[in-house]
């Protein structure tokens, strides 16, 4: 992996009347520019690039139970915008244009087995990506048991949830797609509260029967009234009508140093479907902090999630973790700006962090973006009644995970992370 | 209410550069075009006027029980586009644009039970409306159940659900605006299958209890993947650059004269928020026909929902009745192009008809627009694993209309004529 001028991008051209990037073949994706209106926002109005990849693809992982233990298919990858190395990503990751093979390249393996499943398909759900960077993006999360043999092929690994789980703690190492995948994953076995703890109010929160401080029918009328009301327009431009952005030195950049810069990139691969390219993408500034604030109630542990607004969203809005920012993004901002309970979580004592790791987001557009991801149990509610903000058990973020964009990507990957948690005393 | 060229709209301008049609305030709608390419369908790309109403409105009815007999409060309300006079509408309909009072007509009625609802929230969820018509529309529809006195204001009467479910046979009767939200109620109170005829039959679809041919997952699944591989594109034109349509004694219309043309009208109404105004609307040519094939299987009825891809739906494709059409609009294309189950439905004999009745769509938009509601029994599976098609129990239907863009508006108002049919023998 190299960098690369966006002026360099061999098979990528820009638009002569709109700046816009985007590939010789017409696929794959588009940079081109976003207009926000957002009144009442600390910031009421921008301009910004934002990736358009209007193609569904998949993002798949095949389980296999070996001796009643669920087993899944997990890939060695590396992307080039990988922090580290290669990560542990699903069975299948491929846009539509990996897939039906616009660039010539090696056919997608295992793809035959989300296309046309021959097993059990135990998730199957079209998911937003982050909506800051993206523009409508969704990919389809699934998860397919089968009970065939499956040749493992080289770079592929059946490991067992369990284990994939422990993988969560560790920096860097869990791709985001594969991430996405585990939150929309049914619990495949039922777990047994033990004792009165953390662990036992996590396993509770998984299980529907148990109750939760607001109802599933109050939680969808709360994202009704936020969705129906929220005063938000966005409207595509061409990036070259941004204002306070520039084009310099190869990349595109905002006036501030601030947010992401648009870079381009060459990529001598092996094991990917094609041997080498060049691409454009984001690099974003700083390490972002995703954070569940988490809570005992009744013994049941819910999550305090956000609805958050983000201008590339499908649906305007989309439940978020209680913290998601980059904390010097705000720098500039009055402290009225300041990301609420940023400072709850960043203050919390060692006792009271349950998750902390520094993860990746997907590495096949993104080039080395992280963020530390928080789990933090509060004894209290820092902040009753918020408009904004509601508590959730966990099996009602389950069973919202069954629909499209209700959960962003950064909750669902806290989900699987919290999820891991019950699996075992640490 | 009298036609008025399209050039003499007061309170309307048409943008010099793109020729769309939009109210001096910018807000209510404006008539812009639409340019769509859908490779392999029968027409495989054209343009369209269509409606952009980008604000979410709320329809919303009041439901007190007297008695323990649920009660509706309803408004007879004349529409400008109303076939003939007043129509049974909601509580409250108004688009933003009313109730947050922009043309500073007189407040909407009831609208503080549904802005700040102190009863008990029963529905509550964006739907979409018309695709062919409406570019990514969207209305909150909410169900309130309250137990204070409210005063009936005039053009009001509180009504019990079983004779709103009565008028529903009654053509032109309940409006659309009534029948979606109808649609998204939960039942209100428990019915007993006395028989093993068709209304047992229905009684039992509508329980969760009772086993239906695909599970919930599998119908998500089904839909997830016709989602993520339908190649529709959609972008929004400047008016003035459709194709085969031409603006031509104050309207505009296909050069086919079929489809709908956009007209103008001026209305002078009294009961409504303001005296009287001007505004382009759509009027369709031709009556609709619209209907479920329903059977038994089991005991239990299924309906035979199509997924369906319209251009102005937010997510792309919703479920829609087994049949929706003008059958005109076909005559010029070759048989091959059309509608499936058109003909099983209108050659069906009266005794497997359960419903049949000619009712109006939204008469604030649509001038004239009628269609032809039909539930019509079969006893076998005309299209046995047609990949488009799917047989659904009604609870499923109703837990699918608990979430945004699953069932369109034509299936709303079927899901409620087919629940009227339950309500008592006839």
């Amino acid at each position: 992996m190299e960098r690369l001028p966006l002026e360099e991008l061999g098979g990528w051209r820009r638009c002569e009347s709109t700046g816009n990037i985007s590939h010789d073949s017409g696929k794959f994706f588009t940079v081109q520019g976003l207009d926000v209106r957002f009144p009442g926002s600390p910031v009421d109005a921008w301009t910004q690039p934002i990736i358009n990849q209007p193609e569904v693809g998949i993002l798949g992982i095949l389980v296999k139970r070996v001796d009643g233990v669920p087993h899944l298919l997990m890939q060695a990858k590396n992307e080039p915008g990988n922090h580290d190395g290669p990560q542990v990503s699903p069975t299948v990751q491929a846009t539509r244009s990996n897939y039906t093979r616009v660039h010539q390249g090696r056919p997608v393996p295992y793809l035959e087995h989300f296309r046309e499943p021959s097993g059990r398909v135990l998730a199957d759900v079209r998911q937003s990506e982050q909506g800051a960077w993206f523009y409508r993006k969704r990919n389809r999360n699934m998860v397919v048991e089968t009970a065939e043999d499956v040749e493992v092929l080289d770079g592929f690994r059946w490991l067992p949830l369990g284990r994939v789980h422990e993988m969560l703690a560790v920096p860097d190492l869990v791709n985001m797609d594969a991430r996405t995948v585990l939150a929309c994953m049914p619990a495949l076995g039922a777990r047994v509260p033990e004792d009165d703890g953390f662990r036992a109010a996590l396993i509770r929160s998984r299980d529907p029967r148990q109750a939760a401080v607001h109802g599933i029918g109050e939680v969808l009328s709360w994202l009704s009234g936020i969705r129906s009301t929220v005063d938000i327009s966005t409207e595509p431009i061409p990036l070259n009508r941004l204002r306070q952005w520039r084009r310099d030195d190869g990349r595109i950049s905002h006036d501030s140093g601030r947010f992401f810069d648009i870079i381009g990139v060459r990529v001598a691969s092996n094991g990917r479907e094609v041997s080498g390219w060049t691409q454009p993408m984001i690099e974003p500034v700083g390490t972002g902090v995703i954070a569940f604030l988490v809570r005992q109630i009744g013994g049941v542990l819910h999550a305090l999630v956000h609805a958050r607004v983000e201008p590339g969203y499908t649906d305007v809005v989309e439940l978020a973790p209680t913290v998601q920012c980059v904390p010097e993004n705000y720098d500039h901002l009055p402290p009225a700006a300041r990301p609420l309970f940023l400072d709850e979580v960043l203050g919390a004592g060692p006792e009271r962090i349950r998750f902390d790791t520094v993860l990746s987001e997907e590495g096949g557009r993104f080039y080395h973006a992280r963020n530390r991801y928080l789990i933090v149990e509060t004894g209290e509610d820092p902040a009753p009644g918020h408009p904004d903000f509601r508590w959730l058990a966990m099996h009602q973020v389950v069973e919202l995970l069954r629909h499209s964009y209700y959960l962003n990507v950064q909750a669902r990957t806290l989900s699987a992370c919290l999820d891991s948690l019950s699996a075992a005393a640490r």
